[in-house]
Formats: C-alpha cells, structure tokens, sequence
C-alpha cells in the first residue's frame, strides 16, 4: 500500500505549482503526485508528467491536450482536458490533497467539488474564496474538505490559529508592504508610469498581482479571503501596513496575546507547510535573520490613498456577488491600466462606477458568481471606455 | 459538585500572587482557591482569606503564622506554617493548579511535591527550574504534573509552541530588552550608579531583578529556565536584544516559520494564561496598537559587555548544581553591588569566582540543590570581601 500523500496539482505550469513539485521532488517518501493539470503549456507538462509519473494530465486547452496525449502515448499517462478533465484531475480517487493553483475563475468548480467530496485542498487559487468562499467554505457540513491556505498572510494566521480555539479570536492583523506607493501623495500617484507600479519592494510576482499590490487591491482581495477563511467579522480584521514582509500576519486573542508568523519571503515555506499539515517538513531554506533586518514597523493603512481597500471592505460587507464584480472590474481596469489605456487612479474608478451598478445576488451556485463576473468585466470594459472618452483619469 | 478550577495560589502577598487573585476575583465562576500562601505579611494574606474563603492559609514564618491564627479564628480557615504548611497547601485534595510564586528557594520543595502529585503548576518561580529544573520537568515520568510557564518569555514560547510538535522545534528566540545599559559602553558601566542601574525601559519591578535586567543574568537565568521547560539544546536558544519588549519571545521550527507572541507589557496576561489554560480568559486590557509602537527592532547580545549572559550559558552547560551555583553567586553579588559594597562589574567577577571553585554534582535531590546554593552565597561573600580589599571593581 502506498502510504504516501497523493496530489492532484492544479496549475502544475505556475510558479506555485512548480515550487510544489520542487517539494514533492525533495520529499519522494511523503508525497506522490497522481494527477496533474494546467491550462495549454505543453512542453512543460509534459516534462513534469515524464518526472512525477502521475495517473492522469489534464490540459484546459483541448487542442494542446491532443497535442499532449500524442506526446505521452507511449508512458501509459492519461490525458484529459477542459474543465470538466480539471474537476477529475481534483477528485481523482487517490487524491489525498488537491494543490488548487490555477490562475483564474477556471479554479473555482474543481476546488469546489474536492471539497465536496472531502477531499482537502490547499487553496492559492484567489477566485475561490472572493468569487465564491459563501460555496466552498462549509465547515458546518459533515465530510467537507479542509481548506488550507497557501497565500503567506492566510497561511501565517492559519499557522497562527493551529492548536488554538477561534472562539477566542479577537481580531486578525493582515500585514501587507503597503506597495511601491505606499508613501506616495496621490497626485504623484495619478501620474504613475507602468514600469513604476511594476517595482514590488520585496515580493516577485507577474504583473496583475503587482499593480494590486500597488493599489492594495492585492490587500483587499485578501481581506474578504480571510473574512470567508476564518469565519471572523470584518470588524475584526485589521490591515497593518508593513514595509518589511517579515511578519506575514498576526492574529490576536481575547486574552490580549498576540501570535505573528514569521519567516523570510519564500512561498516554498508556505506551500511545504500546506502539503504537510499538520506536520512541517524540514527545509534548507537559511534561518530568518533578524539581526539583518533590524526593525519592524507598522503603519495604518490609508484608505483616501487607496481607495480599492475601502472598495474590497464594502464589497465584503455587501456579500453575494459583490465580491466577484470587485474583482473582475479590477481585473478589466488593471489591464487597462497595463495597456496604457488609463492611468492608475483610474483603476479605483472603474471598479467603484461598476459595483455601484450592480444588483446583489446572494450566491448559491458557481453559475450565478460566473455570471456576475461576466456582467461586471462588460460593464468595466464600458467604464473604461467612457474614462477614455471623458479622459477624466488619464 | 464544584466545577471551578481549585487553586493554591504559594506568594499570594507578592506581585503575582495578587494579580492571580485579580484574575480570580473577575472570573468567580471558574476558580475557586483552595489554599492561599505566603512568607509573613500577616495584613494582607488575612484580607485575601477572607474574600476568597480558601480552606487553608499557610505563613512561612512560624511566629506570623500564630498571629494569622488567632486572626482567622471565627472564620474556620485553617492556618499552617513553615515549609512543609508550604507543601501541603500545594498538594491540597482539592487542588486543580498551583500558581507557584513564592520567591526563592523555598519554592522548590512544594512546587515539585505538586507535580509529583500530578497536580499542574503555573510556575512563576525562578529558581524551581534554575535550581532544580532536572528534577521538577520528569515530562517523561508517568502522571507527572504539566508545568506552564509564567514568566513572559517562556509563556510566550508555550503559547507558540501549543498545538505544534516540539519535535519541529529548530530555535528558540528569547527575546530581551537589553537592560538600561543596553548602550552602554564597558568603561560606562564600571561606573553606574544603583539608581542608573534601577532604571528598567519597559518593566516596573524589584531591585533583584531590576539588577538582574542591567547586568543581563535575567536574560541568562531565561535561558536555563527555557532550556528545561522546553528540552531544547543550548545552541537552540538563541538571546535576541528587543529593546522595545513587545515581542515576548518566538519559536523557529524545522520548515523556516518562526511563531511570535506579541503583546502589551502586562504580566496579567502570561498570569490568566497559565490559570486558564487551555482556555483564554477575556480581558479588559487594551488591545496592542503596533500603530502606535511603529518599530520592533532586534539586535544581537553582545557577551563581552554582558559576561553575566555568557556564564549563565556556561553554567546551563556544566548542569547539575552549577546552575544553582550561578542564582546564589548572582544573589549575593547584586546584594553586594546594591550595598555599595562594589562597582555594576563587581557583579560578574563574584559569579565567575564562585562557578570557578565549584566542583559540579548531579542533581538527585533538592538537598543537593540546597547545599550548592549555601555552598555558593558563603564562597560569594568572600569573593565579596576580596573584592573590597583588593578593590578590583570598586
């Protein structure tokens, strides 16, 4: 009998799902990977499938799926594709743990049905929980699937929380670098260039999730994942802006105690902790080195400046489908922004003209957040149009 | 049936015995104390009594305790005295938790009859486990009480530790303000007064530990006491100069994550963690404003300026009765110095003098323990007295 922890990766082509195999590969006594899936990089897929000898590869792309099947016709490999080869690759009956991290909305129905079937995810798959966190975190339902998040902040209050009653949570404090602008006025801000916003002080990461760290939407977005994560109000969460990145984030007790975890911005400590937990797996990253980094410090974030973190929090407290239209309007203007077509305080202006147009809905399938998201990238692309024709933000 | 959790609170007159007490009078409903003892404050062990109606009172002192006696006579509390009235108020059939405060070495004895017994000990004590951490932490003994720690550091490092494996435990991180000479040079401190001395940043205490803060041994006494609770080797226990003490201490474990609790400086927090373990008990304290801190920073200690810190590690090393050797020199040498007898320096020449003549005993008992401790204050008081003829640190 294989005793080992069988994954299904999805998204194995990411820069997480690669860093997850780097794991897998350091510890071929703990894990093996059953399936895997991404969306059309076949030459890399291929390549990790010919490593990790998994069941089944699945491609959301149907062409680079032939293209795949024909590659590995010899390996005795499975190929599937489309979404419907996505929700197998997740549910695949030696899937322990499903790694959910494809980029996009195309992660929601996979994530949901692992959960469902109790299967447990580490969740680094952001959609899942503002698209859709009142579908997949269930944890009043009997045999529902353990989420655990990948994403530094949720995994640094999910490691925090371990061992500890969330009855006795107090607030949650999501620290967050405050971004390339964080001490810029907003006039400087209106007249930010692309290649401006694209300079994260300490994190590396592709270009949509750099201008949201730029805008804070990045924080925002991450404020309704941990509201849907940790059951809390958001009342109690609180974001603290931190140059340093050190501490990941915090949670604080009714007692007054306050647990931070730290560690040295690397998402392999995250991910090892998600595909291990409840155990830790030793690592060679080096120690955090305080005495390198010195100080700490803690500022409240601006709200005036930042506007998408107020937009994020009204969103939260609207619920439904709210939060899906926040984040495909910010998709839609953060593109525009990337393709000259607007400047960057008009990403705030996009998102807020949509949301304010759109009719909550409560949600109680992935359809009706599908939906939403589809009315609210029209409606935005519309908004954009007319910040273009009225050049009121570029 | 009673439900409450019955306490023994042993120093009940002293700081932490009254804010245990406060903790008490504000959750009625979960404690009740059983057994209430102290060194000699007649006035105020017979107030205690009559609030919290414990079964026995205990005094130390044998005289005292007679004047108690006549005192409590209508109210049908029985009242004890010397070490074994200690010991028995700590081994009370009714007795849930012992909050071990007594400051001292007669706080051994009852506080490892308690564990013997089964019974857990919120260990406030300092010597306990300096003196006789070999004999008190018996983790390994079936039946043994659980000992949870008070002092901040180290309850700190519980609570990071709670709900994770010890075996992933890379570092410990003690965390310490540095003392009011944190800055100073060595040529500086040859020259302190006892009031600059006196002068903790952030914590209102005695004398003793005030010295103890300055010369940084409560930093090295810390390590001997983390070093038994926490059974990690020595080079795991890494001193992090904090000036600002709001971090209390942190954990490192084998994947890189390093867990920190955070927290105002307010010892009724460790104080209701420890009674209430592992519950929280809500309080009324302000929350923690890292707004309002801006800036933790972290520095290395530095041994050449603090060689209190160093002989404090060297003694952990020796073990058996070298560490108690270490606390009595230390004791008798801060006397001195707060005497006017020698110079802020005086202090780790006198400790090292006495660690120097010691030949090493394993600890089989805490009479072993006790003779180390009176072997070393009489070696101390010459060194003492050679200091002042030879008028090396003076």
């Amino acid at each position: 009998m294989d005793t080992r922890k069988g994954l299904a990766v999805l998204g194995s082509t990411g820069s997480i799902g690669v860093n997850t195999l780097d794991v897998v590969a350091s510890n071929p006594e703990r894990f093996s990977v059953v399936t895997l899936a991404a969306y059309g990089n076949v030459d890399m897929i291929e390549q990790q499938a010919r490593r990790f000898h998994p069941q089944l590869v699945v491609l959301y792309d149907d062409e680079k799926a032939s293209t795949l099947e024909q590659r590995l016709q010899s390996t005795g490999i499975e190929v599937d594709s489309g979404l419907e080869g996505l929700c197998r690759a997740a549910t695949h009956t030696d899937v322990d743990l499903v790694m959910s991290a494809v980029v996009g909305a195309i992660g929601l129905r996979p994530t949901l049905r692992a959960v469902e079937a109790g299967i447990d995810v580490a969740l680094a798959n952001k959609e899942t929980l503002v698209m859709a966190g009142d579908l997949v975190m269930r944890q009043d339902v009997e045999g529902w699937g353990q989420v655990i998040p990948v994403d530094s902040e949720h995994n640094a209050i999910f490691q925090a929380l371990h061992g500890h009653q969330r009855t006795d949570l107090r607030r949650i404090l999501l620290t967050g670098s405050g971004g390339p602008f964080r001490e810029w006025t907003k006039e400087a801000m209106a007249q930010a260039s692309i290649e401006q916003a694209l300079k994260h002080p300490n994190w590396k990461m592709g270009p949509k999730i750099t201008i949201d760290s730029a805008t804070m939407m990045n924080k925002g977005l991450e404020v309704i994942e941990a509201y849907q994560l940790f059951g809390a109000r958001l009342d109690q969460i609180q974001v603290v802006v931190h140059p340093q990145s050190i501490i990941h984030s915090m949670v604080e007790f009714h007692d007054g105690s306050v647990l931070a975890q730290l560690g040295i911005p690397d998402m392999r400590v995250p991910i090892s902790y998600a595909l291990a937990y409840p155990e830790r797996l030793p690592n060679i990253l080096p120690s955090l080195d305080l005495f390198a980094v010195q100080s700490l410090n803690f500022y409240p974030p601006d709200l005036d400046r930042f506007p998408c973190l107020r937009l994020a929090f009204d969103a939260a407290r609207l619920g439904g489908t709210m939060p899906a239209v926040l984040n495909a309007a910010n998709e839609i203007a953060v593109q525009a922004f990337l393709d000259g077509q607007m400047g960057f305080l008009g990403i705030p202006v996009v998102i807020e003209w949509t949301m304010t147009r759109h009719d909550v809905v409560p949600l109680t399938d992935i359809a009706t957040a599908m939906e939403a998201d589809r009315w609210a990238r029209e409606q935005a692309e519309l908004a954009v149009k007319g910040l273009l024709s009225s050049k009121i933000a570029s």
